[in-house]
């Protein structure tokens, strides 16, 4: 069953196109679903995606729109009028409609939202469009379906199969009070176990998780995955019932945050992907890098520094490349473990206790591996001296390291900033010049003993 | 409605636990939900954790269970008799069932099963058991509502009232033909809106997606996320169908996954989070410094060789650490865009095509720090032959940088191997070496022309 977009396939609708060949094509894409039909789009050009979205009845191309590439999208919406883009928006669910609609230029918005015919869910648009897109609010689809308290199990089950043909899935049935609060929830499946001539304020089960309106998206998917829900209602401060926001959004917020931090820990910014234009990933991995020029340009400015003391000591020098690479891994690593902690919510404690392990953690990896470094100086080079310098500043670099590791995504954390920023290169480079910093005071320090 | 663990609360538990106040601790433990109740667990020592356990009612336990830290479980398991163990399992859908029993020990799996009563439920678990955990087989429960194509509607309803008292949550109804074959499905919704008379080979729909039960886990994870599904049936090779796979599921393999690649990316193996010992952390953290500790040492023995060479320009030796910090964020930067991509399916075309367009992005991206560092060099120190030589090589050095970091993960790939195990410090340290060697030989190269 599964879907394999080959080279083949994308040539074969790329030669459909250019026959003209309506009838075939539409025959060869309707055995496919809208998210693969998607794919297919996102490798044609842009006249060619064109003309198979026109070919598309009205119901695939809305579903298909919502799947292509944000970039691939926009150019395509460009090329479609106010009225073909307010025809989409009318087959779409009211979040996947807002989230087309808020991706238009501020101008057009109003142009194609006044062309929507259906004046309900015009209003349910115009409503979603005020809240903010991190939020559930911004999350959220006005599709669901509400019962009343008062309501009998029989006269529910014939409202619902009203109110259920415009919801693509039915998870749960929120039930509300007559001020449209949210007082419970009830399954399909409680519903026809129970008898007709019962009434929904019997049966129903008050116990109902809700997210507030204004909530941060992070913590509607922190939820909705620690209780294993599907769909969960959102409501306002007082406690009226605006909408819900089910599991398939959350798993593509998940998907989302996890790139944007392992693109962050790796020195990239701005969500590229690899098919992405030369400029545009230039724009995303530059900053960072020049970030580490500097950085290199504040290790030579150190080395320098020390040039005239370890005049006859040259092996020193060879040896800040390792201590760099020691700082930077570190740091990486002991900040890495912070960040996601502090994302799974279980970073618990004081920031000494935190600080105090990774010291007492990276004083042991730092004495193992500073053995290692002592025995091949010692050995490769007979400089006792030397040895013992280089060794005894990789362990106090090394802990140094593990502590800013540890404490800058705290700190940030604290001060409401993302401290996966913290990961990568910030943190590699400032651990390289303190490092190297750190390493020659030591060693300078120790030599003077000896001699 | 948000639960927040504070210590506040653990304090009271754990003072409860002491005064044995049975009853109230019930009381308190009743509002929260089990998630909740297995946070509080996990702070709590493994005697006042048993102690709770055993005074909650059997379904919250179970349910608790399933929530636990793994270590705490394993703990906590330890401390449970066969017969506990095997009426806690009684209680648990067969997927989180067979999760419970498999992290055992071997000897002991066979004991507990043997204890389960519902005989049903015990061939169940140990078909499961025998499955691959991360394939397809070991993430499906055997819980679903299943209905024959012959079946009215009338009678599916009765029937399914049945089943689906022992299913948590129905999201598809199955449709099989007397083979026990999958051939389609229905949801609850098209069920109560279709007449009652209607035969289900009238109202069913054969587009039913499902996965073979030896698909890998990721893949079905990419499936579900790709076409929104909130369930998925497993057949076998003979499309009879053996279980299904819940979205709820597929939100922890996804978040597994995320972490796992992180923690990979910044040099941690083996799953390990911030409250685990210092002895774990240090297993996950050595291997990875001893990497870039003979790394180091390798950058050491390659400056060593060039002593001689540039015995009085020691101003090259101390950009070595700019050279090895560039080297390192631009293997990175381009290993992660790769990772990510192959990851998500969407790296496609030749290998070739990715490097040209790597080499081009490298060149850019090096040039414009080369002018930048030709600039400091040349201004700052006088001496155009190492301004030009640095610079040089530095473009050069990115350049091989960009294309490793690109190679290495396709082949990885190619050759089965997860690419995510490129990023990080293996990329950072072969990169560090190489860099340092090629700027080396090619600063050489470029002073002996001006000499």
């Amino acid at each position: 069953m599964q879907f394999q977009l080959t080279d083949e396939l994308i040539e074969q609708v790329k030669l459909l196109v250019e026959e003209q060949s309506d009838k075939e094509l539409q025959k060869l894409l309707k055995e496919f679903h809208y998210a693969d039909i998607a794919e297919i789009l996102d490798e044609l050009n842009l006249e060619e995606a064109i003309y198979v979205i026109k070919l598309l009845d009205s119901e695939t191309t809305s579903d298909v729109l919502t799947e292509l590439d944000e970039d691939n999208r926009e150019k395509i919406l460009k090329n479609l009028s106010d009225k073909e883009i307010a025809e989409e928006i009318e087959e779409l669910d009211t979040d996947d409609a807002v989230d087309i609609i808020s991706e238009l230029p501020e101008e057009r918005q109003q142009e194609v939202i006044s062309k929507i015919e259906d004046e309900e869910h015009k209003a349910e648009i115009t409503e979603l469009l005020a809240y903010d897109e991190d939020s559930a609010g911004g999350l959220m689809a006005k599709e669901l379906v509400k019962v009343y308290e008062t309501w009998t199990v029989a006269g529910c089950l014939r409202r619902i199969r009203g109110q259920a043909k415009e919801v693509t899935r039915v998870h749960s049935i929120y039930v509300v009070d007559k001020q449209e609060k949210l007082i419970g929830r009830l399954s399909l499946k409680d519903l026809i176990v129970a008898k007709n001539d019962k009434k929904i304020s019997d049966i129903y089960i008050s116990n109902v998780d809700y997210v507030k309106v204004d909530e941060d998206v992070e913590d509607v998917a922190k939820i909705m995955a620690k209780y294993d829900l599907e769909a969960i209602p959102v409501v306002n401060e007082d406690q009226i019932l605006l909408g819900r926001i089910t599991i398939d959004d959350i798993v593509d917020v998940l998907k989302e945050e996890a790139e944007k931090d392992y693109q962050l820990a790796a020195g990239i910014t701005g969500d590229v992907v690899a098919d992405d234009s030369i400029l545009e990933l230039t724009r995303a991995r530059l900053p960072w890098l020049v970030l580490g020029l500097v950085g290199g340009v504040g290790a030579f400015l150190i080395m320098e520094g020390f040039q005239e003391s370890f005049k006859e000591k040259a092996i020193l020098f060879f040896f800040t490349p390792l201590i760099a690479a020691m700082a930077g891994n570190v740091g990486v690593q002991s900040s890495a473990i912070i960040v996601q902690g502090l994302a799974n919510d279980d970073v618990r404690g004081s920031v000494n206790s935190r600080l105090i392990k990774e010291m007492l953690l990276a004083a042991l990896n730092g004495i193992i591996l500073a053995i290692f470094l002592f025995l091949f100086v010692w050995f490769y080079k007979g400089e006792l001296d030397k040895a013992i310098a280089i060794s005894v500043s990789l362990v106090a670099v090394i802990i140094v390291a593990g502590l800013i590791g540890t404490f800058v995504p705290l700190f940030l954390n604290k001060q409401g900033v993302d401290p996966a920023i913290a990961t990568g290169p910030f943190i590699t480079t400032s651990n390289d010049i303190l490092g190297i910093l750190l390493y020659f005071w030591i060693a300078e320090l120790i030599i003077s003993l000896y001699s």
